[in-house]
Parts: structure tokens; sequence; C-alpha cells
């Protein structure tokens, strides 16, 4: 396929991507769009121009909404005619590529919008479901010889994070006061935390409401998931390690998130299927699914100091994912819980086996003894005030690009 | 005080109280309401009649609303001036006394109405602030001799729960299914759980916004607390000790906890304040406050099998939690995390000393092992399919009684 607009062979939102947002354009206006190269696209005014008149089930206003929640609740038969539409009208040659006037009113340059969170979060899960990450931290907090508890292979363990703070890319967070013990202090004592650490991750997003009682089945979880984003779970291990027993991770993880703008869809990841780890011990039935559910997705995180480059610290990719999307959504409704439209459902930190594609500080320098030397000369055991974080992530197959940009953030000083 | 509508003297609902709540009204429309005694007011309608007319900042439409949360968003000056104003309605002589044409049409037989969720959640948050419902649990799961982890009196443990599954009293529960891992077996099985609990609490309902990076300090939190209702975390106790390493319960709460349909004020609450039991050692600065910062509610369970009668199985007080509302929300805000209006915040089980007072199956029946025999000559260790469970909570002092009514759930077979 090419397109009628012009992109960089490296682009990340190639006419394969399609992916959906939400931008302020031109300082003025909300609402849902795409993007194609460096073009954003504002699908009310294609909507307008009668473009999607023939597809069934498409609502008026509904791409002239704060978030796409609306679109992504009219579910997949929908959203993909809506995707594959515009993908046709994007080509070279088509209809709209002659029609000067939608392009005029239609169409924006990247630095006349700004991105917005791309739904409502009614519901945040994190999981926990890379066999490296959980063994490294395993083996750093308790048993070296017994890195993994005895659950951990038979069910993607999980836990509800906090979706208020959930914000997009570009947000700055304020670094996190709260409680720690060093292990030097009898008492614990308050600040603000000294080991701030991002978690590289990935989510999915659900495009129904399940009543409770029901269950998605592992056959049926690809027709809930609309698409997915890079997520950064920012976390403060020093206030994790005493807060977390019995009940898990809490302040520790809820004073941020950061998301990516674009949600890319499951149908355009469809080329980068892979397999995934083998699964042994056997899992319940509930959890068997057929076919390859993984997606090879290469993932990058960047440290940039306040006066200084990006420094690339990572390199870690989605298909290490010992547990998969179908698995993770039927285990957290095989007990009846509801789900709804909107919910994000993160990985948990996706490190591979090389120590270079470990997903976060605490992995990469094992806990601050191994400190990384950033190109300005400076170390970082754990992130510093005013580095800015950014992971990025794409696909790559055939000369079939399909990315995600880019999620980053900024740490600023404790109010 | 004395109200023109006559009530029985041990009525939760007396003129001191003037709760909020959501009601469809004659199967027809739905609106915010209050209630005294046995009649429920539909406020939309009393607004229609001019009755609030001289409240400032109160709005057109706020409680033609399927939710409390825009009313509630308002703030303390409104929601406790509408309070006040309708206390004052009500009372003997009063101008709607006199108003017959109001009273028909605001005024409601309870059996004429149908109550809703009173509010919309955006994040619900379960504390864990009862010392001996945690000595209990720690030392049946953990060790007797330190049943306490060395974090639990240092900061109010809480872990983040699911929004989509809290529902109204009355609204039936699926038996979850689920993984679990009996001692006698050597792989987790699959199936119905068998060890169905209840969690006796009560939850504060919050009526602000916050941005990320703000604090609400145990000073404030008051002012920033709209009111509470009983809550029952339903928990499957056998899901939840095969999956809850390391990072806390997950689908061993997430399906279901049933919340009572009024929200009780805490100015309503005020004359049952109380102190708190002394916290030692001493807290860290944020965690301080002044003043009595507990309230003396009595609390009750029921157990009612399908073909037999209720039977009181446990009376509790919520003045035994060790960490008060105004600690709870200073921890959970101290690292920057943000609220929304209309938050819930439990309390964790609240269980006192005396054997009679522990709020949950699994210390009443210490994990089964002394079963409790119902007055149909049936015994229980857990809950059983078809027995309905219903919680009370009230306030009694000097004559005045202030109470939550109850929230009641039944259980229904695994779907």
């Amino acid at each position: 396929m090419k397109s009628f607009v012009e992109y960089s062979s490296d682009s990340d939102f190639s006419i394969y991507n399609i992916p959906f947002g939400v931008a302020v354009f031109n300082k003025e206006y909300i609402g849902c769009c795409t993007r194609i190269g460096d073009q954003i696209i504002d699908l009310a005014t294609l909507y307008d121009f009668g473009y999607f008149e023939e597809i069934e089930g498409l609502i008026d206003n509904v791409f002239e909404a704060y978030t796409l929640n609306e679109f992504i609740e009219l579910g997949k038969p929908v959203t993909n005619a809506v995707r594959l539409k515009i993908q046709e009208l994007l080509q070279e040659d088509s209809i709209l590529s002659k029609d000067e006037k939608t392009i005029e009113e239609a169409f924006y340059d990247l630095d006349k919008v700004k991105m917005m969170m791309p739904v409502h979060i009614p519901n945040y899960t994190d999981f926990y479901s890379s066999i490296e990450h959980a063994t490294n931290v395993g083996k750093m907090f308790r048993d070296p010889d017994n890195a993994l508890l005895p659950n951990w292979k038979h069910l993607p363990v999980g836990y509800h994070g906090r979706a208020s703070s959930i914000v997009v890319s570009g947000t700055e967070i304020n670094r996190p006061k709260g409680q720690m013990k060093p292990g030097d202090v009898e008492k614990p004592v308050f600040g603000p935390c000294k080991q701030l650490d991002f978690e590289l991750e990935m989510a999915f997003i659900i495009n129904k409401n399940t009543e409770m009682g029901e269950s998605i089945s592992t056959k049926e979880a690809e027709d809930a998931i609309f698409g997915m984003v890079i997520f950064n779970d920012w976390s403060a291990r020093d206030i994790q390690s005493w807060e977390y027993v019995p009940l898990g991770p809490f302040l520790a993880k809820n004073f941020g998130s950061s998301v990516s703008p674009w949600v890319v869809t499951l149908e355009a990841l469809e080329p980068f299927r892979t397999s995934s780890p083998t699964q042994d011990p056997e899992v319940l039935d509930y959890l068997k699914f057929e076919g390859d559910k993984n997606y090879d997705i290469n993932l990058e995180v960047y440290i940039q100091p306040e006066n200084g480059d990006q420094n690339l610290i990572s390199e870690s990719n989605y298909k290490h994912m010992y547990w998969n999307m179908t698995q993770q959504l039927a285990h957290h409704t095989v007990n009846g819980c509801n789900v709804e439209v909107g919910d994000m459902y993160a990985s948990g930190t996706i490190s591979g086996s090389d120590p270079k594609s470990f997903g976060s500080m605490l992995e990469l320098t094992w806990r601050g003894q191994n400190p990384i030397t950033l190109s300005n000369g400076e170390e970082r055991k754990f992130i510093n005030d005013n580095d800015t974080v950014t992971m990025k992530a794409w696909a790559k197959k055939d000369g079939i690009r399909v990315g995600f940009g880019e999620v980053s953030g900024k740490i600023i000083p404790a109010k």
C-alpha cells in the first residue's frame, strides 16, 4: 500500500497502522483523530464530509468526544470498518486524495495539535507477566534459588492499580513523598522517595461492558481488546519495599503512570503475531489457548538528564511475555469480575533474559549495585529529578512498520 | 427536634440523620432523595417547589441525576446547607408540613421506591485498619507470636480494589470460580470457591477532585469526606490464600462488594464522635491528628439461610478502628495521588477484641475450626449458596439515633 501522504520509512505511523487518539486541534477544540506520518486527521471532519456514510452502526458525534470510549464501545465490526475505510482513503489516488477542501479542514501538522488521554479508564489492573522480571525481583528481594513464588506459573499474577493517576505522555510527574525504612534505621522515615524507577510495560484497552458473573474466555478475549498503548508504571522502590506486605503495592505506584497517546489496534498488530514462551507446567483449562497470541514488538527505554542527550538504556520486546493478553483477560474475569469499556490492563514490567533488556532501573542496576553511566558522565542508580524517561515501541516485518510512538515523562521535584 | 413525619423510635432515619441516596420512584424515574422514617423524599421535586431557593451554590437539575456525584461535588457549604434545610422542613409546623401538594408529589412510601447505587465510584481503596482483624489474620496465616507485620503500626496499610463490581444492597452475588490450592493437593484446582466469606466494613466517600501532586492533610480530611456507607467486602478465602503473594488480593475480592444505599453525612455522625485506640509507637508527623476522629457506630452481621431465620453472628463497633479516616486519607494522598469525587475508601474488616465482635467468618470460625450453629440447626464454616448476609450499622446517644439501614446480599450458585 502507498499513501498520498508522504512519510519517512521509519515512521511508526505508516498506512498499515491507523491508530486512534484524542487531540486538541489548534488549541481550539477536542476530538478523536488518527495519524499518518506527521499528519493528524480530525475524524469528526471526515465524518461530516460523508466519508464514513456506508459504515453501519457508526453513530453521529461519536468522534466529537473527549475520549475514544464511545467509539470503542461500538465494537470491532464498526471500529475495524472505520480503520479500513481510513486506510483506503489514505491510499494514493483515493477520492480523499483529490478532495482538497476536506484535506485542508481535517489534516493538521503534528505541531498544531496536543495529544490528550485517549480513553477514560474506569478500572486499571497491572499484571506481572514477564518471567524474567518476576525472577529478577524474586532473586533480589527473596530467595535467589526459589525466585518465583509457587503460584506464578499457574496464574497470571495481577493487582488492581489506581486509574485516577494515569496520565498521557508529556505530563510531568512529581517525585512522590512517603514512608520508607532503609535497612540502617530503626524507625521509618518520611521524605521524597530516593529510589524512583520506571517500569517498561504495555497495556491493552477493553471495548465492552460485561455483567457481573460473566467471564471472557481466552477464545473470546481478542474480540474484547480494542488495542494497546505503551505504559510506564512509575514506581517508588523504597516506599514499595516498606509498604507492600501483605496487601501489595499502593503508594509506591499510585502517584502516577504514563501512557502513549495513540491506541494501536490489535488488527494493525496482526502481521507481528508470534508464539509465546512454552508454559510448563501445563496451565489449567481456562487458561489454555490456541495459536500465536503474542506480538513481536520492539521496546526501548531512554533517559535524558536535564542538560544532556537521550541515552538508550534498555532494549526489550513484548514477545518475552510468559502470560499473553487472552490469558490475562480470561483469568481476570473467570471469577465473574465485570469489565468496562476503556478498562486498561497492563502487562507488568517486560524484561528479557539479556541484562540489557531489563525493563526497570531496579533490574538494570541490580538494586543500585551497578549504576548506569550516561553520555554526559553522570551515573544513575535510579531516576533523578528533571530526568525525562522515554519509552518507544514498534513492530517491523517484511518492510511493514507499525509503531506506538512514545510515552515520555519528566520527573520534577517533590511538592 | 420533632418531625411531622411519624417514625418509630428505633428508626435509623430519624430527623437527626437526613442521609442521601438515589432511587427509582414508582418504577418510573431516577433521582436523588433523602429519607425520614419510612418516607423517601424526592429532592428534585422539593427543589422544583422552591424549597432550596435561598441556598447559594446549589445548581439546577443536580438532584435529577443517576448518582449523587454532582451534588456531592458542590462541597460542604452547599451540601450541609441542603441537609440543614431539609431537617428544618421536616420539623413539625414547618412550611412544608402544611404544603399538602408538595408532600403528595415528593414523598413516597418505602415500598414504592427501589434504591440504586448512591454514587459513581471512580476509584476504590480498601484499608486494613482494625488491629484486631490484622492480628487475627496474622495469627492464622503467619506467626502467632508476630502476628502484625512491622509496617502495620506505622502506616494505614491499604490496597486498590475493583470499583466496577461494587453494587448496591439487594444485588445477588454469584459465587466466584477460581484457582485454589488446598493444602492436600500438589497442583492447583479450578472450581467454585469453597470458603466464601464476608468482611464487615464501613467506607467513606470523597467530595472533591485534587490535582496530582496535591495532598490532603489530616486537618483538611474531614472537609473532603461527604459521608459513609456500610461496606461488605465479599472475599473468597481459598482463592485469596493461593493468589495473594506477592501483589495482594485480586480475584478473591473483585467479583463483588456490596454497599448500603444511604450515605450518612459526617455531620449527622457528629454527636457520636469518640476517641481512637492509643497509637503506640507514635506515628510520623503527617499522620498526627487532633481531637476525636473516631465514631461510635454499632455494627451487626446476620446470616439468613435459604429456609430459615436471620441469625445474629457478630456485634462489632466502628470505634475499634486503630487508624481513622483522616489518617487514611492523609496517607493515601501524601505521595501526591489524586482523589476524585465519589471515590470510596473502605476501612477493612472491623473486628473488636471479643470473639463475638469479629467481622468475618474466617475469624468467627477461626478458619473453619469452630463452625457457627444457626437457629435451624445447620452449621456454617463459611457462607453457603443461597445464604443472605446482612449488615446493620447505627449510632445512638442521648436519645438520638442515626443509622445506615442495612447492606444485604444473597450468594447464588456459581454461573
